[in-house]
């Protein structure tokens, strides 16, 4: 680089330096460590090199651009144009060389490192640097005078063309190496996957030429309950397709301690559910890739996030020790594993499998996963973080310090042992008011914008019809029953007489709630039971117990705000959420949606390999707060479980509502602790 | 160490130094580097690093050994004598401390790396060194307010106690360590193996407490016919057992390039042949356990060396390319592979293999192996190394360079395609000798020490029978056909009338030589014909002509010695194979058998890690010759056809036996090439 050599700005990047005349302007990004992306290494085939020079003036880089500061548009740019087309203004970073002082904009679908912006609301982005990436390479023909195997000869075109120093490869891949590199007449694209902690490359796949037809990756969310997917182009990253479907280990048990006692019960139980849920998970990779229209072996990772119970039993660990106090993980660190161990055999049968850590016995990959997506250790305040699902994580902390615990909530929240509880489904009460007055319920349900007493609303439900209650109706319609002085503090629901409505009917020696009685046209007849108040009524009280516990670990009465996470989270109404006193009350303004941040973060690991090994420091650094061998955890799940008469030492909870001060006479809180089964240790 | 302590004098290493008072003899050994070995880390309970301290004067190390130089004998050590007996006058070095001046021996069982001669006269030895070795440890136990994974807890142990960065394993091996540390009380021992290249190491296998079955690994040695294996004690290198089988792809070619021709030729072929041989492997290691009477799971390594077209299709590589010119090996570096990876289910499921570089297209591990046991490149004259088999492997070297190649002599050698041909066991021809003067043959038959003349010799051939000609056999019966003036320079067999004696038969437009003829009591004829000539007066030139191509690259006309290598190379005759021209001719002292060479070679890398790397250096630093595009090859093997009268340039032939001039009129050379199609190309 001569200062009397032209000068070359990149943008957006600034970066700048001189290069002598007839530089191809991939070659000067190179040695600048600008950000431009080539699968092809310059040979004009790949087109993502793709660059915009600029014309004129550019003051703020002291450039003027003259005509003809880059070489002519030639041949091999003119037959890509022919063949895929250019967009205008548009040249190949590898074909264009530099003639004079240039200004080169790198657009962002030539960046290497593109970021993605989440599509939640939040600011996170994801920077795009997978693991696994494509490599086009021209191998040198064999020679019997210096006589290596092709795959050396593989490994040093990768070396000298890449810059990958050392690469690996299963035999199934040596078996398909010789005729691909043939087809491809010595020319190929290889699919080289390096994890964090890898010194050597694998190839995972091998096609002849220059390879289009993408890579991708699967973000799985594996949750006791259901099984989510998100399909992912390691290209770009973005998401082509997102599915779920149940788990089906629950014909093994519904909540996780049934799963561990199955295992405990039956000899060879373990490996039952093992193999029910890799089989689900195949299931789901096909069913993906379908959706997506894509060949699934172009799958070549899989991150996986879930609780600890689930990902023995994923890696085909017996969870006995999970079941019992010192509550062992058989291994806790982050695993990176071939698909074909874990039996995957929908996707690339050399795919890649990275599992994030767990944080303990009863703190899942999952809850790591919240943590690498929501960064509660970058939060100037002091932010509780709730993932709701069969089971709650929940994390508190700021940059100062992180704790997490995990918290058996059972599957009430999920619309399970809900008398009329059902799966989040067309069909299902999502959402519910009742009128304090009348004390009649107005519902809206999944598969129509309208509310129940909105014109247009029975014409638009006659497809799916009223089915059920499904995890945000329930908390949303206990809540509001409490609002409308239909149950008391202690969640006893009140008689017709007490309440003053005709919906509070007797159910055995207790009442329920009518919400909706279609008995008449063969319909259901949704209620809320005295049962169901109960189940919900644990359930909240075990989730309050160990934010409260994990508050007191920090010695704090309050935080500065809260996130909602889980699938189910992003649907929660926060105000009813601290009616029924799930959270600890804060300003409802404070109260976010993550969506399902455990989800999100599968896709920042599959997306972005430097995150795995921060995500394996943020852990360690974790404080884990053990709910089961806490006496103060039992105080706190006692001690939450009325839906008390809102006072200090919440003030904030005035911005919400105030909940009447009714109390109900009873004979029956037998089914009072029914749940409780549901509880560890 | 402070200059007033005592000072401990080890022997044999002779490494010194002072010790305070209290000191382990273990512990002083460690410090000082002294190769003492230990499973159980000092704990008296293994028994591996017994010492033997001397008493009285030792002038050579200047050191005076009084009464209580070690501390007494112990509780431990007496337990451990009562136990199992400690040999007299032997220690615990663990337990023995030091008290005051002494001299201590570290016997041969007791060091880690002991050397291990081999059975054969060389002198070569095996140090220990084994990629797998037990290390029993303490591990810490779970512990809720600290919940890291037991695995993790194991790593930590290993790092401390064993001073290993850092480990990983199969999830096979993480399904079982919840219950086997369990079981052990948190005492487990484990089978770590860490590869030359690998910088993490493996738990292959973990056992609850002290682990005192052994550990084995083998050495395989899997030929075109057939496979021959060592079960190796990684502990001590001693071989328990060994055996062998017929490679069952014999049925798909009886050489090599016939199962590259049956690959091209049937869609599948190649499958159908690593099937046969993955199978045949998993039923020779099954067998070898049972005859060394231990559990086929405490097998956790195997190495194999073979050729390039065995070597693909053990690793399940169409070896079509192999076929034909400039045959490209898929991959031509060691290999180390998981044991499941080849489908070698008989042995421990997380067992590793290695095997060895191929040196090119058509000099396989084989010859690899063969260069680590013969190590031409340390030689200080020239050697000519030959591993015969069905192919035939050539090294010409010497320290200041080596040369290689193949040759495919094809199975004749083996006592295949002969007529009266049959392998080598109980009832073959191996030895024969025909009197010049009366041209009467006797002959030796495997089984029995006595030759046919001797008393005794029918009535110890009973059991058995004569029943043909094994390799070996054939060698000297041709040979001696040779020198008793029976055939001509040209290879041409005598009519009774020109030969003199009725054993030369007719038979078509040829003759033959009737060497046993038990067909009088239901037996067989066995007979030399003239065919048989022929088959080995081509695999003899192409031997010949290989070995000539390698003198000619090196610029030299004569060798200075012969080594036989391969499980043939130790039964044949020198002075036979000179007869007939196998070899280039050396004096006959200057010809050694190196037993199976390339068998060793796979014992050496099987019990020293660093000998793999090694033969990777050694295989890059070896000059490849192809012998099937050298057109010199083809007119070495031509000329090599004939069976001359011996005279200059080789001299030395003199001491072996001058043949006669003889020359036959004949009408039957119609045989002649027959056998050619075996030759590639």
């Amino acid at each position: 680089m001569q200062p009397t050599d032209p000068l070359v700005v990149f943008t957006p990047s600034g970066k700048r330096g001189h290069f002598p005349v007839g530089t191809p302007v991939l070659t000067a990004a190179r040695q600048l460590g600008v950000d431009l992306d080539s699968v092809c290494g310059g040979r004009g085939i790949c087109s993502k090199c793709q660059i915009t020079p600029g014309h004129g003036e550019f003051a703020k880089h002291g450039v003027v651009v003259e005509e003809g500061a880059l070489s002519a548009w030639n041949a091999v740019e003119e037959r890509y144009d022919q063949k895929r087309g250019l967009k205008s203004g548009r040249r190949l970073g590898c074909q264009a060389q530099i003639r004079g002082d240039v200004v080169i904009d790198v657009p962002a679908e030539s960046q290497v490192h593109k970021q993605v912006v989440r599509k939640a609301a939040s600011a996170r982005v994801i920077e795009m640097d997978p693991a696994t990436r494509l490599c086009f390479v021209e191998v040198d023909e064999p020679d019997m005078h210096e006589p290596t195997g092709d795959f050396e000869r593989l490994a040093r075109a990768l070396q000298t063309e890449w810059d990958i120093p050392a690469i690996r490869a299963d035999l199934s891949l040596m078996a398909k190496l010789q005729p691909v590199l043939r087809k491809g007449k010595f020319q190929v694209t290889v699919a080289l996957n390096k994890g964090h902690r890898d010194d050597v490359a694998r190839v995972l796949e091998i096609w002849p030429g220059l390879h289009e037809g993408g890579l991708y990756g699967l973000a799985i969310d594996l949750g006791s309950t259901t099984v989510a997917a998100h399909l992912t182009d390691l290209v770009t990253g973005e998401v082509k397709a997102s599915s779920g479907i149940m788990n089906p280990q629950i014909r093994f048990g519904e909540d996780l301690m049934s799963r561990v006692s199955y295992a405990m019960m039956n000899p060879g139980g373990d490996r039952e559910m093992t193999a029910a849920v890799r089989e689900a998970i195949n299931l789901l990779a096909s069913e993906i890739a379908v959706e997506a229209g894509i060949d699934p072996h172009l799958i070549v990772e899989t991150v996986f996030v879930c609780n600890p119970v689930m990902h023995h039993l994923l890696l085909g660990i017996d969870p006995v020790e999970l079941g019992q106090a010192p509550f062992a993980l058989a291994t806790s660190e982050s695993l990176s594993l071939d698909a074909k161990e874990l039996a995957l055999d929908a996707i690339n049968p050399r795919a890649r499998v990275f599992i994030l850590p767990c944080i303990a016995g009863h703190v899942g990959a999952d809850a790591a996963a919240v943590a690498l997506s929501e960064e509660p250790g970058k939060s100037e305040d002091l932010a509780l973080i709730v993932d709701v699902g069969t089971n709650a994580e929940i994390l508190l902390g700021d940059r100062s310090r992180v704790l997490a615990c995990s918290s058996p909530t059972g599957p009430a929240f999920e619309g399970a042992q809900i008398s009329s509880g059902q799966r989040a489904a067309p069909g299902a009460i999502e959402a519910i008011r009742i009128d304090p007055v009348t004390k009649e319920p107005r519902f809206r349900v999944i598969g129509c914008e309208k509310w129940s007493d909105e014109e247009g609303f029975r014409e638009e439900t006659m497809g799916t019809g009223i089915t059920g209650i499904c995890g945000s109706g329930i908390i949303e319609a206990v809540a509001e029953m409490r609002m409308a002085g239909l149950m008391d503090e202690s969640g006893l629901i009140g008689s017709a007489n007490q309440t003053g409505t005709p919906r509070c009917v007797a159910e055995g020696r207790t009442h329920a709630y009518l919400i909706h009685d279609a008995t008449a046209e063969g319909g259901p007849r949704i209620t809320v039971t005295q049962g169901d108040i109960r189940a919900i009524q644990l359930a909240k009280s075990a989730l309050y117990a160990g934010a409260r516990l994990l508050m007191d670990e920090r010695g704090v009465d309050r935080v500065d705000r809260v996130v909602l996470a889980g699938a189910f989270g992003a649907h929660i109404s926060p105000k009813h959420a601290m009616v029924l006193g799930m959270i600890p009350d804060v300003p409802l303004d404070k109260v976010t949606s993550a969506g399902n941040a455990a989800g999100t973060g599968a896709r920042i690991a599959l997306c972005n390999v430097s995150a795995r090994a921060e995500i394996e420091k943020v852990v360690r650094q974790i404080t884990k707060v053990e709910t089961a061998i806490e006496p103060k955890f039992q105080e706190h799940f006692v001690a939450a479980n009325a839906i008390p008469h809102k006072t200090d030492p919440f003030p904030e909870l005035a911005s919400v509502v105030d909940l009447p001060q009714v109390s109900f006479n009873t004979k029956g809180q037998a089914e009072d602790g029914s749940g409780r089964r549901r509880r560890r240790g």
